[in-house]
């Protein structure tokens, strides 16, 4: 039985790189609390002068949860040096995220490296990273969200790009790392349910994330689209990850350049609680 | 053990659409004629005005073979006259590729119909529309070579994007089907191998296709690359289809609208047998 989301607006999050352009964290902060909407993801560029200590401070004080922290991974290194230097940078990102009590830390794979046409050679850096990466995460008591991108960002940004390629590697890394479904990125995989009902099995399912996809897309990264104004059966695959026992936030995440983003915030919010309602 | 392609120029074989902005069909067999180029892929909408009887025996006569015709499929239907439409357009397509002699019939999903979010209603018209083709293509002793597009064409184009589903359509459908491997498609998915190496058992690989992924890439459809410009690794992905036994050609198949489509014929496929030769 699905949860009725009209019902239970208290399920809603917003991720902050959906008012990114136009709206500073204490801002995203004040629009969420005059609406009741409780919980955030945030983003690493977005913390502030302050950093994670203001923020935790600010997000505590306002009552608001803290879905997920975006984002590390990234593991395409091209020498040990830049490995190194890739894997202090994910500490920061785990210490940051516990800083904000996050649920989990967000984490996308990377692509292959500058010049570089090894995928083989990428996914086993992208193991062994997380791997590298859960030893300090675990300390700080932090959960490692991994987040299967789309596979036409194999490439330049992921190539980890199914549910099937994220529970191999959660299964292969053990405890401490779970994976975020996002619906732009899976929606197209006919095989979409039984690896969700897989990753829910072992409890796995760390985070849910909708925005729709767009008939025409005009742009790789940033042309996503509001909630009901795409193709994907949202709700269907919202009844998959809670036939799975996913029971957790429903967090909205909408990259658009040419309209969300260039909208009012406030405007934004209202249509993000709308479309959570109707269409997700 | 993999061929050895610059000892193999016979191998060689040019897709119309990679010339298909400049260069009809009459001048694309005289400038393979001069190269020694022995087989290219055809499209309906290139054909000319004597169709396919004048094309097949422009074609016989100048000794050139056709891989492939291309394209048909695209099972989106509304409806029940669209339907009908759709699968006598296919039928006069099957028609075609006997006339022509061609290896196969370039057959691609289709997307989700207008207005509709049920993949799973868009992959039952795409297993039902096969079926019906296949009566009309195993009369006519024409193979469906079933291509499963990139996942970012999945609303628009085609809703079969991996070699896995296809494969599995395959197995339902009988003979008379096949697969048609294309690099820029499939390169990014980690179970491409073993998917490859079940079409290859079973003598399902109709053909091979190659360009390459840029980075960036600038637009969904037409910003392809020349092989060795991109990070496929191609060789390995041939290694991989040559030992599952496929001996066929290796067809240049460039969608290029901002570059290779602006230049000369000519210097296009002369680039194209250099990098068969060296990138491949």
């Amino acid at each position: 039985m699905m949860r009725d989301l009209s019902r239970h607006p208290e399920l809603l999050a917003i991720n902050h790189a959906t008012v990114r352009r136009r709206c500073d964290l204490p801002t995203l902060v004040g629009l969420c609390q005059r609406r009741g909407i409780r919980a955030i993801a945030t983003w690493r560029d977005l913390l502030g002068e302050g950093g994670a200590p203001a923020a935790a401070r600010l997000l505590r004080q306002a009552g608001l949860q803290v879905t997920g922290h975006c984002r590390a991974g990234l593991f395409a290194a091209s020498g040990p040096a830049e490995r190194a230097a890739i894997l202090a940078e994910n500490r920061r990102a785990i210490d940051e995220a516990a800083e904000l009590g996050a649920q989990s830390l967000c984490v996308i794979a990377g692509g292959l490296p500058g010049g570089s046409r090894d995928l083989a050679a990428a996914h086993a850096e992208v193991h062994d990273g997380l791997g590298a990466m859960l030893e300090h995460a675990r300390k700080a008591g932090v959960r490692l969200g991994l987040e299967p991108l789309h596979p036409m960002y194999a490439a330049d940004r992921a190539c980890v790009n199914t549910m099937r390629h994220a529970n191999d590697l959660c299964d292969a890394l053990g405890d401490g790392i779970g994976i975020l479904v996002d619906v732009y990125h899976v929606w197209w995989d006919p095989h979409l349910a039984p690896e969700i009902a897989r990753a829910g099995a072992v409890g796995r399912i760390l985070g849910f994330h909708v925005c729709d996809w767009l008939v025409p897309t005009r742009d790789f990264l940033t042309d996503r689209g509001m909630m009901g104004d795409g193709v994907i059966d949202i709700p269907r695959i919202r009844g998959m990850v809670e036939a799975a026992g996913y029971g957790g936030f429903v967090e909205v995440e909408i990259f658009s350049a040419e309209d969300w983003w260039k909208r009012d915030p406030a405007e934004v919010l209202d249509t993000c609680m709308r479309r959570y309602a109707s269409a997700c």
